[in-house]
């Protein structure tokens, strides 16, 4: 990857619209793929994305914008993937161009569905991407106030240092300020665990708990965060950095959060068929929290409020029981 | 202290009178002294404290009440105070009965500003209070929730651990949950410190800055507070326990914070005495920053937030411009 590198966002959601606004702050040419041919063809005419973020106008001349996602990945050495995680592999299916080469980041807070794997793991084995050319792009980043331009820190992680500087270089601006990390593993589980916990705030919110338990149960949540991500992947790491605790707290006290508002209605008694279908979605923390709890079942990291929204959403367990006994635990 | 100590809450506020609720939930008699003539015979006849959590209804049998500071000093062994800070000394100088062989419980979340300590040590200083016989009570908890019995969760520590596991005893009930600890400094100046926090966040959105700004902020804000309580305390402690982490974020979140208030203020261009004036009083924090600052000045821990919050409210600094070289030290 050099500085001439060409690099391509994969996603046509706000998160990903929000990285092609960053990019195009520093980079003459931005290749962009997205989904929708009706997407494409709005965003050339009309210079911004109809369906996310679409106060932001963009120059259509720093755009490569394609709804193929061969032409687009063939076109970049370097490649942003921002689709829900559980999109990932329909659209990886798509490719008949190679990734061998490429330097991959993944800006997907999720696990792959189909692999249970967070994404870095998904291509090293599915792929073959050596995990020096892997890397994570993380919060806490609302993509809404990057459209707004406010102040918003990024962390980039990837072992390859060089790597991560880049991009960290390609990103920043006035309103974007990013630090580098060598931690791709336990950046990549807190921007997943986080909406675990954020499903918890939200169950906690629905059943009627206030703004002190909000914060003992944050407190515990880190704590926890700490021990599941030591248990997967030693290493020295400040839980209370910015790409782990404030990654947390972005989306736990967020009341736009997907996953919280999944969680709310939980808590206020939708089943989680019905909770998924009156958000028409599947929030990103439902499969997080499957594949969280199985791994823990070999790691034994001490999870209990992993286990309590695992238990509520997998096993049907009554929210207010499984709460009461929860917040015994919780101190 | 045995079980049968007669307990005495100093203080009529929402905190002291939260207080004052759960003992009665254990003990057959509490001690509660309040300035007000008016509130003590309000709260006689119609048995709720007129100015604060009014909708919380007493056993008048249950409470041994009175204007008079000595006369409930007198009847209690142990005493927990629970008045703003600037009160403190004026309240302490019209004692005639003496406070020797008393145990004492720190409930206020501030420095006293005529001797620049936190109340234990101002006790242990002027009162000849052993250290011993101090203990500090802390949350996170804000009092409107404990009206409400909304699950809250408090830390209670002494270095005596009897006397801190017999305090837990009285205020835990099916809405109250206390664990102990031996950090009577720590917890003090957790609970001093987060509400300088507090009115750095209040700038920040008074300023402007989002959600994003606000999580770095305080990811930022626990670290600070950890490098500052170990420089005054070194020891063993968790800085991601209920008692630091989760009383910064109840507070640091809580839009009804009058630290944060107050900071809000600040940050969209009032003076600190218009503040003040609009206010009507002086948010603990206030002189909190002051004493933080001058303790730090010889510690020498990094501080970068009180810093910030210092020079803005003690050398007028401009809020924006102190506020964008803040930015650039975070992480």
């Amino acid at each position: 990857m050099s500085t001439t590198s060409n690099i391509a966002v994969i996603g046509g959601g706000s998160w990903a619209t929000a990285i092609v606004k960053m990019l195009t702050e520093n980079l003459e040419k931005v290749h962009w793929y997205m989904r929708s041919v009706y997407a494409v063809e709005h965003l050339k005419r009309h210079e911004h994305n109809p369906n996310y973020l679409s106060d932001v106008e963009f120059n259509i001349n720093q755009l490569q914008l394609s709804n193929d996602i061969n032409e687009i990945v063939d076109s970049a050495d370097v490649l942003i993937f921002a689709i829900p995680s559980a999109f990932l592999k329909s659209e990886l299916d798509k490719l008949t161009v190679p990734l061998e080469g490429k330097t991959i980041f993944s800006a997907i807070k999720g696990i792959v569905p189909e692999s249970s794997l967070i994404v870095g793991e998904h291509f090293n084995k599915f792929y073959n991407i050596g995990f020096e050319n892997i890397g994570v792009i993380t919060g806490p980043c609302h993509a809404e106030e990057v459209a707004l331009e406010r102040l918003s820190y990024l962390t980039i992680a990837c072992s390859d240092e060089d790597k991560a500087k880049m991009l960290a270089g390609f990103l920043s601006s006035d309103y974007i300020k990013c630090k580098t990390s060598d931690d791709i593993v336990g950046t990549e589980y807190a921007a997943v665990l986080k909406n675990i916990y954020a499903i918890a705030a939200g169950i906690a919110h629905g059943l009627g708990y206030g703004d002190n338990f909000q914060s003992v149960l944050m407190s515990n949540a880190i704590r926890e965060m700490k021990k599941f991500i030591k248990k997967v992947h030693k290493m020295k790491r400040n839980i209370n950095d910015s790409a782990y605790l404030g990654d947390l707290l972005v989306t736990g006290y967020s009341v736009f959060s997907r996953n919280r508002m999944f969680g709310n209605m939980i808590g206020k008694g939708y089943t989680v068929k019905s909770a998924q279908m009156e958000m028409s979605m599947v929030a990103e923390g439902y499969y997080a929290t499957a594949s969280a709890y199985k791994i823990n079942e070999e790691r034994k990291a001490k999870t209990p409020i992993i286990n309590a929204v695992y238990t509520i959403l997998y096993e049907g367990k009554n929210p207010k029981k499984t709460f009461k006994k929860l917040a015994d635990k919780l101190d």
